[in-house]
């Protein structure tokens, strides 16, 4: 497995691996690896013939005030947890590697990105559409593998990828969690021993609502004020809970079929977000 | 050559002369060509080995009450015009395949498109590099070919290839123009006799520009001013008469090196572009 650092060498990988024909993922991720990005790459080395995992902790998706300093940078571990599970290559830029000069040019997806994770983290979802459509350009992969646990994210790339005629697909895997429930998250470090015992009510309140649901409750109104009266109650401020259209983001005031049921908890200074998909046809 | 309505079609015939490992040339256009189109499909005929040409009046880039109805489509004449050149392929969708459902993704290059035809023509640009992004990823060209004529948007799309890290090389072709100095334009077709004589106005106002630059003036106010009393004065409403920084587009006081000498004029209800480039080591 190779480690790179310049746009320019990883252009050369590609274009050498083009010219024979493979199929090449990419897994784009901001390092401080866990079993989640694992299953990423997992199903990469699965399908692809040639995988890329890219670690570039992007300046662009955070806002002021936000932990890009103190995002852990574990770029050692994360190569031999890369190579471990058969990946070929890692391309790890710096920001001057990946922003030379001022960048000029956003991609914006309007609509599904007001919302939810959007409000209180404004400019987020431009920098990760732009970044990406920087990574897609230069990996020029054949598929690229993004987390559910990130719902809105995966939604949003998506739809960019179909709004300009990207050729590459995009494959989002199932959220993958501690034994007791809590969704991996690179932030979940950040976590005292007594905010990693509360952090569970995330996992908890999803669980509630999915009982709710089997129980025959549709009204969404009374399923988030379920949520946050009795699993995440004292536990974390709560940024939102929301019960959406998995298509549009646009809330729902009865789940007909398909929703997506999400939240973001402040568990100390931490914001941890979780969601869960339902299809009442297959509960 | 073919002519070719689908997305799926364009993407096969592309892929198939890919493995050929051909050089592909595009030349993004809204048809109703001229010889400035023409200067531009030659060129891609002569460096490429295969060359599509696109015809598509994007609806986004148009303003509400701009001339989008009313632009000249000749597909007909277009087609033979390009085969005449020697191009391959000529792909005009439609609307409806380009934009099959409500587009959310734009792509948007700022500071860049903030002024000059930014300011009359707002959204403008934001169509212009959303829909040259698509094509791009559709065709998935070595390089693509633009007029100097649209002095701005190729400066803008320069830096969206660059900011994007896409892999297209751009070449931008220079203006030509008919006898009597006109630059070429879909546009022209729309002036009266009458307004097709005061037309050559902005031409004129360039080649006073230039003569004034030899002569020693390089006090952009002064040579303006000049620009705006002498040639261009009844001939139509003045949009903008600007002498920037060919890089930034930020307007120069005085001419050191390089500069870009852009006017927009309308000629009754026709808004004409034209530009020249300075550079006072060759002048």
């Amino acid at each position: 497995m190779k480690i790179i650092h310049t746009i320019n060498e990883l252009r050369q990988c590609v274009q050498q691996k083009r010219k024979q024909n493979v199929r090449i993922g990419l897994v784009p991720t901001m390092g401080a690896l866990h079993a989640g990005h694992g299953s990423l790459i997992k199903a990469a080395v699965k399908e692809c013939d040639y995988v890329i995992v890219t670690i570039f902790v992007n300046p662009t998706q955070f806002g002021p005030g936000e932990d890009f300093e103190k995002y852990p940078r574990t770029l050692q571990s994360d190569a031999a947890f890369c190579q471990q599970l058969g990946a070929d290559i890692i391309f790890a830029p710096s920001a001057e590697e990946m922003y030379p000069v001022e960048q000029l040019t956003w991609v914006n997806v309007e609509k599904l990105t007001s919302g939810l994770c959007g409000v209180s983290r404004p400019g987020h979802f431009r920098g990760v559409t732009t970044v990406c459509t920087k990574l897609f350009n230069i990996a020029r992969a054949d598929i690229a593998y993004f987390g559910q646990k990130d719902a809105q994210q995966a939604i949003v790339i998506q739809r960019m990828v179909r709004d300009l005629n990207m050729t590459l697909e995009i494959c989002v895997c199932p959220i993958i969690r501690e034994e007791d429930g809590l969704a991996m998250s690179s932030r979940n470090k950040y976590l005292s021993p007594d905010e990693r015992k509360r952090a569970i009510c995330l996992h908890e309140a999803l669980s509630y609502c999915r009982t709710q649901i089997t129980g025959g409750q549709t009204r969404t109104e009374l399923l988030i004020e379920g949520m946050k009266q009795i699993p995440l109650s004292n536990q974390g401020e709560i940024d939102y809970v929301s019960i959406v259209d998995p298509q549009t983001l646009d809330p729902l005031e009865k789940i007909e079929t398909q929703a997506l049921v999400l939240l973001a908890v402040y568990i100390g200074k931490t914001r941890l977000i979780d969601n869960l998909l339902i299809d009442l046809n297959t509960l």
